[in-house]
């Protein structure tokens, strides 16, 4: 993945996180207590099954603690691992490991528990053609960890942000004056390889989008009967008129409600959760001191 | 709380969080749709009862987004609140809200949930001189965030990083070559503000600790019986020795769990749950358009 | 505009402007000659006839110098000025004037240079079907700026960057191993805001990008007549299908080259001239010191 | 160059490029179709003939991108080179040879096309004794990189910024008070290795220059028998006084104008069209996957 | 140590650094005198008998200019040199060791000066149970560093900023109303690692201070009889309680009354004059060009 | 000055100062025991008789900490103060006083230091031709700073950095083989605004120096009899040529030997103590809590 190579944001991230931890005084405790020459080395450890997710955001906390630090990756982000699996092996100088290992940890823990959550969101959606994706709902400076943290879960990504992909919701529609005023200035506005997508929370409007010829329609907030029907009217339409339109539910999801939404026939099932209810997974690092 | 004034961190935070979202393109949506020169007002409303924190990120974003935008805060960190309930109003260019909005409910949402989730904690050990602490497992980037976000709900901090409080570990010990000499090295080491505390797993390591004098004790994953032991032989030593030892328990922790072991006489019982396992809770942002 | 009030890009190339010619040192000369005190007005008029872009970097610039300074705008970007016009009037002190005059001209003369040029590339297009577009032959760390100065001019933009579209070019066609591979792997990963665009440099590569049904296909380097010979195809495959795709005559442009590409019918014909060939028109401020 | 070792500024311009250019999101579609482990071979060749500049930024480029990308260089910069001749040879991962081409190129062909200029209006001037000099009207945040490509081009730079040169302007006298008050000023605050250059209109002016005892002249605005005056009103004075004064010709300048000012005497001709009407010349990379 | 690794905040200083002596415009004088290519050696050499501190800085401020360059340190912080003694060889491109000299020397200067003067504060309470302390006087940006130095010179740190200690002073006291309400507001907010110290400039508020149970006075400005009755009292209510009470002498301190105060039994001397009154030691850095 | 508005370099310094000192946790003291409305009035006192510099830097850091905070200067920058006198009243948000005051009093503390020495200097040269100046050897990161506080106290500024001055010394000379290839060299590269320095410690290497046309001399560690050799030479060159040589005076300075330097006739005398060898001078800053 590129990110393992250049990634500006990710780092920024990654020195806020040392900086938070390490303030200007360092690490005290190990500086008392560590020969400055000590070496060590890390198993990092899968405490319980998980879907493995920021394997890259660990090997970058290690790059910037200590560029000195070794990292083998044993599994690679969207690996299934059974408790004890060993994700990755770090040594090193100990003073580093013990510097960059609860950063790097907290990373893992709370990716691969994204990850782990959206497998079970992936699986409740199987053998149909709808995809669950996320949204805008990410943690602050997290947006482009997570999102590969849902792809890893087997899940799918929505738009990254407010820059590639229109979006087209009710402020917008009552701003502009209206859905056709809104699809128009996006269309006279947006470049043509971005599609213009428009919420709609009733088969009025969905009828409207569709008399637009809009690229997707996020279906808002609608009970499984009125997706069906929605799914019903545009695939008509698409047989009529040989455009593609993509459908997206959004709203009220929960992993229970997902097959009942994925059998209406929609193509995407966005959701929030993916993301923001998600908990971390438990991951540890065991420490040798070498002799 | 001087948050709100200065807090370079914070702010760099923020930046990632716009620029993850805004790109160089911007908000296309916006802009193909809404005057630049529309006002409007928000309303930021929680959807279920909840524990406000986070408002200081908040009035941050709006402040990076564009420094016209007023926020007028309605509910405080710490306050508890209704579904309906409105937290704050924002009010200025429509194009400002509508980018700031966003990344101001992530914030506001996942630090409200940490908040959410440790009024719950708290309530579990009320009546007994046990606080719920947390730990360093908090999200990368988010420490000093999350730790007043666990204030806000009740509960209490433990050190904020490596630099503001000794605590030695099992490998601390292992590579000093014994407790003795990694608490010696310790005292050598930190400045005379620092308490130097110590993991131990057994009743021996406890006597040991007490032998040395430390301040504080970590009592690593010891069940109620070996808890209340450790108390007992620590509470003793106070009576002996007139000096004051923090007791605090690790490990295993559940909100199920912990009123026996704050039964036990323990001062704190941290738990990673308090940041790691807290869910988002949901607060949304109602927009009216100027006439 | 939003970049007016929230630009983290913008404001640090701004900063490097200011570094850049202020060093440590600062304004040796104004210090020495001018008063600390003095103030001063100053007039931004345009020396030869232009389209106004640039005016919010102008604003930044001296909003960095010195937030003290009014910049009162009388040109909007966009605006086709006569020489002699005046675009904006700044008044502050004197000192904060002399630092910022340079970098905010060296802004606005490169930025309405752009916009002037692409007014003369719409011209050639107009009663076209055809946009004029941009490329990333952009000066690097000025993408969003020189994109805002196409817009201003009258052309369109193509994708900002790498994130917010999918081109497949050559290179990609070649890994991929083979058209249908690199599309499908497309389809696969990208979010369903985004259109695939395929690049084409024969006739056979256009029918079979139609046949994958691609929502935009870039013709590479073809004549007229090639170009008028994938418009046909296409066209009939839109009728027969009822699919939009959107065709982007590329490569070997020029302003006369301009109406002969624009009558075959293309939606797009993409210029890295627009950016890279642009000279900065001439602007200048006149500075009146206040008695 | 030490360019290539150490400089802060040329890489905060390279973030900001990559920034603008990745995202969030990355290389979208290099991801979904090229195999992350893919190596690849870059030729960077001249597509007309051309000066070369900007190989130090090209370098930087791919090491920010990705520190294991190895780059050849085959023309320094300096070189002119004929169309089809290799500046580069960049090797490593396809990705990130996919990454850095368009930004890596994007440098090349602006601080190149620099050069190329640059050398022809050296040419223009060759033989005599005077030198053509850029001004500060450059890209913001690209003063260094602009400056050597002028020297690669074979002409000359003026001072970098404010704060490494003296050169009392019209506002400066008139804010000081005269022109004896403003060089008195000048000499009172600048170290002793800054020379003092002033603005003259006049031929009474230069005399009051010369009277002063200044080091050098700014001719501005002056047609060519002005100047010849004014050289030898110089020239006479050097004589009496034994004091060396530098003569400076700035304003209406053009190539076609060149040998007619050189021929006047003067030692210096500024020229801001040296950066800002420069274009870039045409160089592209061709990519060979490894088998 | 940890610092030679990862310390974002002295890459930040480090890069002002080097940023303030270069400019936009580098090493001109260099770049016109030396060729690119030549390599040299530098002896860095003690001019006078000090103790060594900031080899770590030295390191790091060549590692920026250039990570082709090799520092061998032959003497660690902390080591007592006599004049003439080498403390490094650093070698590799002269351009590179030209640059990275003054600044790796400033630094090195600075604070092997502190270190000096620190040796000289510590040899004054030596055999005594007194340390001296540094205070927050230290220069700004230079926290962390000055604080190794003042370690590296014998004596020890008090804590290092506003995060890591609670130090109740007379503001404080006065704002919270008196000393009891502001003890009591110390031990619910802060963490059990953090000691409370309060300030006290007589006895009385000494006495107070230990009815509250306090970890730690500061005795502010008090006479050596003071002190001693201050020391007398505390240390009987030590004996009474078995708590242990750190005492710290604060103000008006100098190298001749060190003894003195030493001599009345406080734990802690804290003196600003560590770093804020330390001069820079001589040392040199002696190229040798490589044939 | 233009420092108070617009300074990049000083906010970074200024951040620094800030981080190191308020970590993540910030101010824990006063958070816990200062009402967070209160609010306070601080008087900035000097404790001796000083020269005031650094005033910007205080405004700058309160600005930092919290914009609403108002500071009124009674003192500017060169002002000799007696002891007792009011430099500067802040007011504002009680927290913001208290984070803000010991920062920016280690400023003032510092830069009055050196302005303070400077002025003795000056003192010890007063009535001769001589300017003593400064060197490279300041604080890294505070070159501008310390440089300004050299102006305030009277003494004088050599070049700023490397970019901004040609100083050819004995490994320039070397690498070009000679002095007249090192002058070539520089005049060659160096714009006309710089004039050209060159270090020589023996008259032969003067007389050099005057046949090669230098602008300026630096006579490096000569005693009293040789720099009057020397200063005879060039004031004859001078008379023969009408050329001006500045001469420059370096090494083994003190302030004891500055009056028999300075009677010999050289320009200017350069010292490092200027800026290495001074002490902070002692200011305070009394709180007063608003009723």
């Amino acid at each position: 993945m590129v990110a393992t190579r250049m990634d500006p944001l990710l780092d920024r991230l990654i020195d806020l996180a040392l900086e938070e931890d390490l303030g200007a005084a360092g690490d005290v405790t190990t500086r008392a207590t560590v020969p400055a020459d000590a070496r060590a080395e890390g198993l990092v450890r899968a405490k319980e099954p998980l879907v493995v997710a920021g394997v890259d955001a660990l090997i970058r906390v290690f790059a910037r603690v200590d560029p000195a630090v070794t990292v083998s990756v044993c599994e690679r982000d969207g690996a299934r691992v059974s408790a004890g699996a060993v994700v990755a092996r770090v040594s090193g100088r100990a003073h580093s490991l013990l510097v960059g290992e609860r950063p790097a940890l907290n990373f893992l823990m709370r990716l691969s528990g994204i990850a782990t959550q959206a497998a079970r969101f992936a699986a409740a959606v199987h053998g149909t053609r709808a995809r669950v994706v996320d949204t805008r709902k990410t943690t602050p400076g997290w947006r482009a960890l997570e999102k590969a943290a849902v792809r890893a879960g087997g899940c799918a990504n929505h738009r990254c942000g407010l820059f590639d992909g229109v979006l087209i919701k009710d402020n917008h529609i009552e701003a502009a004056g209206g859905i056709a005023a809104a699809v128009a200035g996006a269309r006279a506005a947006a470049h043509h390889l971005l599609v213009i997508e428009v919420e709609a929370s009733t088969q009025a409007q969905v009828e409207q989008c569709l008399a637009l010829g809009v690229g997707a329609i996020l279906l808002d907030n609608m009970d499984d009967a009125a997706l069906a029907r929605a799914v019903s009217a545009v695939r008509a339409h698409e047989q009529r008129s040989g455009a593609r339109v993509v459908l997206e539910a959004s709203g009220n999801m929960s992993l229970e409600r997902l097959p009942a939404v994925a059998a209406t026939g929609v193509d995407l099932i966005s959701m929030g959760a993916l993301t923001h209810q998600a908990r971390s997974v438990d991951l540890s690092m065991k420490l040798t001191l070498a002799q």
